[in-house]
């Protein structure tokens, strides 16, 4: 079965295919492709898995791959200019069309040298990992980190289309899964307590990698998320209840080196501390942070940021986030269990007092 | 006086102001900053003449400041890294506003800038030199070099406004000054013969910098380019008739190294060979290709390419040309003198008979 979900956009539509078996089914994505050249970008993790795959599926077209190497320490400005040098080498024009095929990393360097390369063109998302098929799948953001901050370098480019194929997560590490896990946990957080309550119930299914269960979890997490970016592309506002727990993860992230900690692992981390300090606001009950802290540890999650990592290193990562303005900190926050917002309104006080007692362990 | 031309686009409209003096009136553009963060970047030698000017203008503002080193040879990815640099140093948030103080490797860096931190931020030209005030200031093409291309990794980014004070063309060098004319010619040759009558009567007042003459010349073509601009903001059609002369030039930059031909310097020689194909193809007379040779002479500019450059240089070179669409190269010729065209309709006979008679000189 092929589930397909239509992403509204002002500009353009586009579609997401999600199923078992889809990379068996080149058409539904090949039509997609307006061009007689195409550059398939991946990494040396996933080229030896699905590579000829694709690369047959291409079979009539002037084709180029880039291997680039695998992980968030080489998703930067040099790597990226692997695809451009790629992309002149084989002499492709303006009317090439570059294919992702990877994780989190490729697609958004994929996605970011599509949107730069001769100022612009086409590309198709092939997310082979749980968190870039409910992520990087909607919304558009590319881009690549810089040394002081995640993702402080990219743009907005969506896709010509998404193909979701639930069975190249069989190849996935359990790691990984359990990181994509974090971001599929986030949606019903923020915005469906249906959701929440259908994943306690079926996160055994999930993690046995269950076909359907993980389409449907895939197909509901992107929903929710083209719902969100449809009512703000640009990210003016909605759209930034999509970071839960992004600020203190990022943050998280930066401290330990990129790649050290999964996205995911420091996004449960950093959604435990907000609800910790919504909990301090009075919005959440105890029984509710418990209730986020169970589904996480299920989810084999780390509930803690990593050892050693003080309050002052919070403050300090946090104030370039994107979500600061005139120089105040604002972050995702729970007012209840299935509905986040974004705030300012917080004092000082109750912040440091979530990042005292969960850090120094 | 001060002139001032709204360049309309669909998202957006802004203004560009161009008299003698404006940098007196920082009112003027400092009203267009929406932010308390602003980052000025300028280059080496605009920094003496121009930079304290501009930072007391912007006294109450949190200043940052970027010095690039000045030349294209520094238009790449590593030098737009300094942009970041400085702008994650000051911890500058997505509210912030660029300024580009400079000529157009500076207003090219910085807008490219702008257009990915943080997923795009807003900036301001002040364009120094005469060819950045009637190219770069209209368009919003943004964008750095690859070894193998010139201007292959870039964004459509529009400024919020620009300001041209012409007596910033007092300090220009004399070659800077011809390449910039140089572009000014190209304007009245691709859709104006009244405007390239009045550069022929004009030609000495505009190199002798009188303030007037160059308002009105830089006006005329910010107006032309503008217009052509709103039409085609993506360059799908009549935008690439701006690049006349420019996919010859372009090929010289690259042979040349980039930097050892100024950019107007390449169009002119370019201009010329193109012209010299159109009066094959039976559109110009030998007096209109006479003609176009004798205003760039006048003007102190190039009429060949650099010696030792061969017909199969400029055939490799210009393969990966934007404008070529599916392997098929496309150049901008004249139609007769005031009405350019973007065809593939020439014998490769033709093109060879140009390059053979124009270079190995």
């Amino acid at each position: 079965m092929t589930l397909r979900l239509d992403v509204a956009l002002d500009e353009r539509s586009y579609p997401i295919y999600i199923g078992a078996g889809l990379l068996d089914q080149p058409e539904l994505w090949t039509s997609h492709i307006r061009s007689s050249q195409v550059c398939i970008v991946t990494n040396e993790t996933i080229a030896p898995l699905y590579l000829q795959q694709v690369e047959q599926s291409l079979a009539d077209k002037q084709l180029a791959t880039v291997i680039l190497p695998d992980g968030e320490r080489y998703k930067n400005l040099d790597t990226l200019n692997q695809v451009f040098d790629g992309l002149l080498q084989a002499k492709h024009n303006r009317t090439t069309t570059l294919v992702a095929l990877g994780g989190g990393v490729v697609g958004d360097m994929t996605g970011f040298a599509a949107a730069c390369y001769q100022r612009g063109v086409d590309f198709i998302q092939i997310p082979t990992t749980l968190l870039s098929q409910v992520d990087s799948s909607v919304g558009g953001k590319t881009g690549v980190n810089h040394p002081l901050g995640k993702n402080m370098i990219g743009a907005f480019h969506q896709p010509r289309c998404v193909l979701i194929d639930t069975n190249s997560l069989n190849t996935l590490p359990d790691n990984e899964l359990a990181a994509g896990l974090a971001e599929v946990i986030k949606y019903g957080l923020i915005l469906d307590l249906d959701f929440l309550s259908w994943l306690e119930k079926n996160l055994d299914a999930l993690q046995q990698r269950q076909s359907e269960a993980l389409a449907e979890a895939i197909y509901r997490c992107c929903q929710i998320k083209a719902n969100v970016v449809a009512e703000d592309e640009k990210e003016a506002g909605k759209r930034a209840l999509l970071n839960l727990g992004h600020t203190f993860g990022h943050a998280i992230e930066s401290h330990s080196g990129y790649g050290n900690w999964l996205h995911g692992e420091a996004v449960a981390a950093g959604t435990i501390m907000a609800a910790d300090l919504s909990e301090r606001l009075g919005w959440l009950s105890s029984a509710d942070v418990e209730r986020v802290k169970q589904i996480f540890s299920r989810a084999q999650l780390p509930l803690l940021p990593p050892k050693g990592m003080q309050p002052d290193d919070f403050m300090s990562l946090m104030a370039v986030d994107k979500k600061v303005l005139d120089g105040q900190l604002r972050l995702v926050l729970l007012r209840q269990l299935g509905e986040a917002l974004v705030t300012a309104d917080f004092s000082h006080e109750a912040l440091q007092n979530t990042l005292s007692s969960l850090t120094s362990h």
